[in-house]
């Protein structure tokens, strides 16, 4: 006999998480049985709220619990200004940054021939319909430095083309603060060809 | 502006179990959010039933949905031996070995004057009633090789003094399979220490 069923029915669900092998969600199972009933109640509660409530925003595809997002509501934001990701997460990142005021456009995901994303099945349609109603003059691509992330760079500046709209991407280089041994050379490179000029 | 406020909730409480930071916990609520409805109504209904049903067994402290655990009413197991560990999850790693027949006994706790666990702190008591009911002959200690788990170990033995059981502890020595090369030194000593004769 292993755990008693409602406690193996715990562990299979941790399991669903990414990350969490049999030993983790058999930790997990057991520190949720060391809680409160009323912690594990709100934790029970939020799975479902989260669910229920949590949705892409119907313009820009920010997570948010409303029809339209914080971003798209908040006529103080730069809105002519478009910060294009790949995952809801790298919002959070970049808002955290505190130095970007404008709106955002989450893709869900890159194009990526081998893994079966074509540019039909990313949502560009509403990415261009979200610039021309908010007269969009500058798209920074925040976008992963990877053969995906570059393809799709690449797809986006050659559909806007002719559009009058500046195109950025980030910076790449050294981290802050990194001792260079630790660099890879491929970041090496590209922060020795895009030295910047400080004299 | 952060994450939507169910959405950051359902990420606290992620962070509440062991070994999940702010990352991870973010990429398991966003893996929820990708789930199913009904597999996180299943989620959600999991973490109540595992907290309201688990207790552990009131005579071994296994942990069962039953008010004794399965171990206590089989009587086709060897009712003579017991097995002492300090974890309930020890109990199904030792099922999983199907190797051992007897009854168990978790103390859910080691001795640690440092750790403020002293043999008080201990369900002592409920080891030695479950010892006289069920007519032990025979303890085995299945605890950790630790300072607290030798401890522990020779705290028993000294109770037990008189009362004509035989005490054993599990054999330390080389993993199976393992190349000596990784081996620490320590378990090697043991290993040569406790030598099996096969001549």
């Amino acid at each position: 006999m292993l755990y008693p069923k409602s406690l193996s029915l715990l562990i299979d669900n941790f399991q669903k998480l990414p990350g969490v092998g049999e030993k983790s969600a058999e930790r997990m199972a057991l520190t949720v049985l060391a809680l409160d009933e009323d912690e594990v109640n709100a934790f029970s509660k939020a799975l479902i709220d989260a669910k229920s409530k949590i949705k892409p925003c119907s313009k820009c595809f920010v997570l948010t619990d409303k029809e339209e997002c914080s971003f798209c509501v908040d006529k103080s934001r730069n809105r002519n200004q478009l910060c294009v990701v790949s995952d809801p997460r790298d919002v959070i990142s970049i808002e955290k940054a505190n130095i970007y005021g404008g709106l955002y456009f989450v893709l869900n995901a890159l194009i990526s021939p081998l893994g079966g994303i074509n540019p039909s099945s990313i949502n560009f349609d509403a990415m261009f319909k979200y610039i021309e109603e908010n007269n969009i003059r500058e798209i920074i691509l925040a976008l992963k430095s990877t053969i995906e992330g570059e393809t799709t760079a690449l797809y986006i500046k050659k559909l806007l083309e002719g559009k009058k709209i500046k195109i950025t991407k980030l910076a790449s280089g050294l981290p802050m603060g990194i001792d260079l041994q630790y660099i890879d050379s491929l970041t090496l490179e590209r922060a020795i060809t895009d030295r910047v000029d400080i004299s």
